[in-house]
């Protein structure tokens, strides 16, 4: 027998969560999750199911029947959303400005696709001309993929102009709204998305690990006429479905639902709805206010411009001379605060605040800037 | 805007789980996953996860560098071994003597490789001279894949022997040990096993939504020379590793770790060390002989013949006349006991008993017993 290995509890300190996700999580999340673990098919637990089903197309702003959670990270709702869409062979015209359409590329070309790419410039929001322009170049483009709110930059793209833009030459669009659900005005119906992730650790501020996802009707009418099976067993929505709608009076097993992750984004969607959403936007952007006017003061200067700066990421430049992990590792030691570090183009180069859904907070905001005044002067 | 709905928190009852999974969830784990989140690449976090990975290596008894828990359920540890190992076009052996076995084949399939089928009975193991049958005939196979501990039956299917087979005919073997993980014998590296993976809500009590992994260096050198990228980048293993490995100091993204349920795997792989392999796989053979005494008592018969009875997965017929919902929800309602259904070939026809993990308890084994008794008579 290899021996077995000793270790002690894990007991981490309480941090101050002002990166880019994960961000501070609700008390009555952990709480929620920490409740005795029941069956996935346990009629208590798919009532639960049912009303989560409700608040997450609350929290999308969408009546859409397929609505559900993944029960894994974004990541994986990107992936559900493009091998559920996407045939092998189909073309995608993907927006690249930062770090999260450049990993759209990635899988829509790992599963056969063709990606056609719109770039703009890292911490710019996409640019619809450019789009309407790819659209223009290509009429055999069934999808328009883009990310709402740019994680790795700050910068947020208009999706409703957007969307519009795909509908008007028959494309159907897939949009990544990690960061933006809670965070920011996001209306799916509305601004007619046809298929949409998000993560649980950003603006809902669950626990990372769960990605809330809705397809339209035009969606779920591609997803039955597909000529192939999606490559993914896991992640194929047709299959999940029959566990997430009880439809019949019956769910049938596909995979074991990460219950208690599940209560947890159940209590941090009924924290969203108690608050209201529009509540919850204005929240985010009057912190943000605050925390602009300390930043500024403090001489440090955004990577984005206002017009389309995300109240939820705010990247700012390191100034010339400071020693980027230096301040990172004092906020983090001193202060038990955890900014982000630039990812990408701009590792090295900016930092990322967060305040996202419950770290959206005036405390967190005077913690930070105090933080950052005492450790750069 | 869309109404908020208005839902109360949920507060579920505490449930015994005696089904097929998720099984009863040490108290200390739920407590571990409750405490604060920390950031994914937090140094303590990263710390945490390197004693992790040992703890991982402890329970598979192996010491293989690629070692990690992948961040979704059981099923998704399936698909990883199966697309970062295989390439379209290539041949898997594929045992099947019950549901995982044929998810297996839809895994192979939909990857655009080709499955070759070894089918035994439900409730019977994996016959060896079958594969060896289908090793034989099939020279340029290069996989033989099988279910350890199938779930669906309570079938426990001879591993050494089945990859001793596999290195014989020159294939990597990739076994299924969600069930079995914990509960029964399991020696990855001296029975040769190239690509295994569990899931952390059976014998490890752990909350469900993780599933240990872990690769042979041979099954890390096809992986590393494979013509075709692999199809999801989710699942990708060789950029997930660059996360889960320390070395050179640094570690890169790949996607937000599910922080608190890794909290949780790390305490009940914790609880498993303190325990030590060898008497959890005892404690687990002598629960089942007391509860497989009090179930002959009372006049039910096992679907699988003792010599490969799994004591984790206790699978009986329904006696002739009896309601089989109806028992499971008298059960559920009066005594708060989750048993489980029968499951494909199975369904309507057997009940499925689990003792696994913290489940494995006498308590359990004599609440179970006096409840079926009760509401059988």
């Amino acid at each position: 027998m290899l021996p077995a290995p000793r270790f002690t509890a894990f007991n981490p300190p309480r941090r101050i969560l002002m990166g880019p996700g994960p961000s501070d999580v609700y008390p009555e999340v952990l709480a929620a999750q920490s409740r005795p673990t029941v069956g996935h098919l346990d009629p208590l637990f798919v009532g639960m199911m049912d009303e989560l089903k409700s608040l997450i197309q609350y929290a999308f702003q969408t009546k859409n029947e397929m609505t559900m959670a993944v029960s894994a990270p974004g990541s994986a709702g990107m992936e559900t959303c493009f091998v559920n869409l996407v045939e092998p062979g189909e073309k995608v015209i993907v927006c690249r400005n930062g770090v999260f359409g450049e990993r759209m590329r990635q899988n829509v070309e790992r599963m056969g696709a063709i990606a056609v790419l719109v770039d703009n410039e890292w911490g710019t929001p996409v640019d619809p001309a450019a789009v309407e322009a790819a659209l223009k170049a290509n009429p055999d483009a069934k999808f328009l993929a883009f990310v709402h709110a740019e994680t790795s930059t700050g910068a947020l793209s208009d999706a409703k102009t957007l969307c519009a833009l795909a509908k008007q030459y028959g494309c159907l669009s897939i949009v990544d709204a990690v960061t933006s659900l809670g965070g920011v005005e996001l209306r799916v119906d509305e601004w007619g998305i046809d298929a949409i992730y998000s993560g649980s650790q950003k603006c809902l501020s669950c626990v990372p690990g769960l990605s809330p996802v809705s397809f339209s009707p035009a969606a779920v009418e591609k997803l039955k006429n597909r000529k192939t099976p999606v490559q993914s067993w896991f992640l194929d929505q047709s299959l999940v479905m029959a566990y997430w709608t009880s439809a019949g009076g019956k769910r049938s097993y596909h995979h074991t639902a990460p219950v208690n992750a599940l209560y947890a984004l159940h209590e941090s969607l009924r924290l969203l709805a108690e608050e209201g959403l529009e509540n919850a936007w204005q929240r985010h952007h009057e912190m943000h206010l605050v925390l602009r006017a300390g930043l500024e003061k403090l001489g440090l200067n955004f990577v984005v411009a206002e017009d389309y700066r995300l109240p939820q990421l705010n990247t700012v430049y390191i100034p010339e001379g400071v020693d980027d992990a230096a301040v990172r590792t004092r906020l983090l030691k001193d202060y038990n605060l955890e900014i982000g570090a630039g990812l990408g183009a701009l590792a090295g180069k900016a930092w990322r605040i967060g305040l996202m859904g419950f770290g959206a907070r005036r405390e967190n905001v005077a913690l930070c800037l105090k933080a950052l005044e005492e450790v750069l002067n």
